[in-house]
């Protein structure tokens, strides 16, 4: 790799002059510093960045951290972050632990150690107990952080009123057996034990369970499936239901690949929706705007989410000396009604 | 931030025996190491990656460049890419340019100044010599490399040999009158417009053209539809083919989300699939396995392609003073004849 020396000694100047006609520096003349700058560039001399962040101690770079990318929910949210990280000048870098190594707490330290002025995570194994003591101090904000310590900042999904609002919309429908499908873990401890698991029940499974026990129906405590949240869950959940000789006019899915599942398999069964079961999910991926039938679904404002977390992670690294209490935002949502649950 | 220093004032002794006992190098007593270790950690100290990289010159780290992780192919392949690079003992980074600035080239440049040891790209708007002018002798693996003048090492997609299969399968099928679905141009130029998009005609839709002359079929030069490699490029295409009397018994699509388009165009206008017609995609993601009818595919070997780039850049990295010519490796498919084709 090309260095300012054999700039310097090409140019016949001193490193610190090379240094200070590329960096603009006052001091050098123009004629100087223009000679310089077109020796490096037919020199192909490239800013060693690992020697910037180590002088400046800034990167301008945001790591986004995620176990997985493997749904179209984390993606959508990643690429929202990713543009409003931009939006405020800063690079973002994506790191997914689950294909790097089984230790994901060793990745974060990596991670936060220099190559990035902040972290945030879009899922982890890991309880924020356990981040804070990965990160060393880095500015970090969170999405989902469920515990009870809000120990912090987080970006929370609208799970129970999202939830309230689609169960609702059901029963406007005409629906008097609602089903729940989505098993009651949180989605990322699929994909190994952890703290977590035992602790957290999901809280869009929990407020769906609420809302029809408040609503005075049946079947509300017995009616939680036990799939993952995936198309293959749902495909699973819904040949259950037809073998059961459908219990459910109504489904309240935990996501909408699960709901996606849910439409395979009733068309395999060979059961119309929405006439016999009306099915509704949540996030508002992409998916769900042309599936047959059109999925209806609670969908996620990710923009909104992704310029909160953004917000909330600049605040700490603009402000290191004036620490706050963590804060948590819950990001907006409308119902999307769509083909899937449109009786009436 | 902790440094050595503060350790070796510590433990009471030089920061050469901290950078020793903590690198385990010999020389250093492993009681002396033992303790070291401990107030480092008690301490909270982090390994500075600028400075480590700064040292090293190998960051061991592959960045995977793409314009967009937009639709779930790239997707496909990131993950993929992540977890081969993961297999050798490299950490991956994920840029997207979309979403960061308009100039492609720049971000390319900084991210090869020094933050990895090779980039793969996956998808960018600039030529092979363009890349190439960027990455400043960095080692670098292209997908896509269309160019005739094939300056980098390279993995493509079997566009040719994957689109003669797939409109063989619609002519055993019973299909007489076939059309094409997708722009004929690459979908990464979508974006904004490029030295590539004058002259490169997209490969798939040609070789499904040539096949189609080839067994003699009609209407092989006027089939090809002018709508974006999207979801909504295959609704609109399927309310066309509808609205001028359903001139095809069988459509050829120019990748799978195009295709599952044209699945849900047909469906709004009440046309039968595969009975009035018969529908392949090109791809193979996830999608297509639960899709309403299910999607008929040609499925690249994504583990495949992702192994023979990583192996391509690994063998610059490790042997930089051995140039050789650039290598291109056609990627694996297989023909998946699911529900959306299945006439006989």
């Amino acid at each position: 790799m090309v260095t300012m020396k054999d700039i310097a000694k090409k140019a016949g100047v001193s490193a610190t002059t090379v240094s200070a006609a590329l960096r603009g520096t006052e001091g050098v003349s123009s004629e100087v510093a223009a000679r310089i700058r077109t020796i490096a560039e037919r020199m192909n001399y490239r800013v060693n960045a690992s020697a910037q962040a180590l002088r400046s101690g800034h990167t301008n770079t945001i790591t986004l951290f995620t176990a997985s990318m493997a749904t179209q929910y984390y993606h959508s949210l990643a690429t929202s972050l990713s543009y409003e990280a931009t939006t405020q000048g800063f690079e973002t870098r994506i790191q997914q632990s689950r294909f790097i190594t089984h230790d994901e707490a060793d990745i974060i330290r990596n991670a936060s150690a220099s190559q990035s002025d902040g972290l945030i995570f879009i899922s982890t194994s890991l309880t924020p107990r356990q981040v804070l003591d990965c990160v060393g101090g880095k500015p970090v904000v969170m999405f989902e952080n469920y515990m009870d310590d809000q120990l912090i900042d987080s970006v929370n999904t609208p799970s129970r009123r999202g939830a309230q609002t689609a169960i609702k919309h059901l029963v406007d429908q005409g629906c008097t057996r609602i089903g729940i499908i989505g098993k009651d873990t949180l989605p990322y401890n699929a994909y190994r034990p952890s703290p977590l698991a035992g602790r957290s029940r999901n809280a869009r499974i929990l407020a769906a369970q609420q809302a029809i026990t408040d609503l005075g129906l049946p079947h509300a405590q017995t009616s939680c499936e036990d799939v993952d949240w995936s198309a293959e869950g749902g495909i699973e959940a819904a040949y259950r239901m037809a073998d059961a000789g459908l219990p459910y006019d109504g489904v309240f899915c935990a996501n909408d690949i699960t709901a996606l599942g849910v439409l395979r398999g009733l068309a395999d069964r060979g059961v119309r929706v929405p006439q016999d079961v009306a099915v509704i999910g949540f996030d508002g991926i992409d998916t769900s705007t042309y599936s047959v039938p059109r999925l209806s679904t609670i969908a996620l404002d990710y923009q909104g989410m992704a310029r909160s977390a953004v917000m909330l992670l600049l605040q700490q690294i603009n402000h290191p000396d004036t620490p706050s209490l963590p804060q948590t935002v819950t990001a907006g949502f409308t119902l999307e009604v769509r083909e899937s649950s449109l009786r009436r």
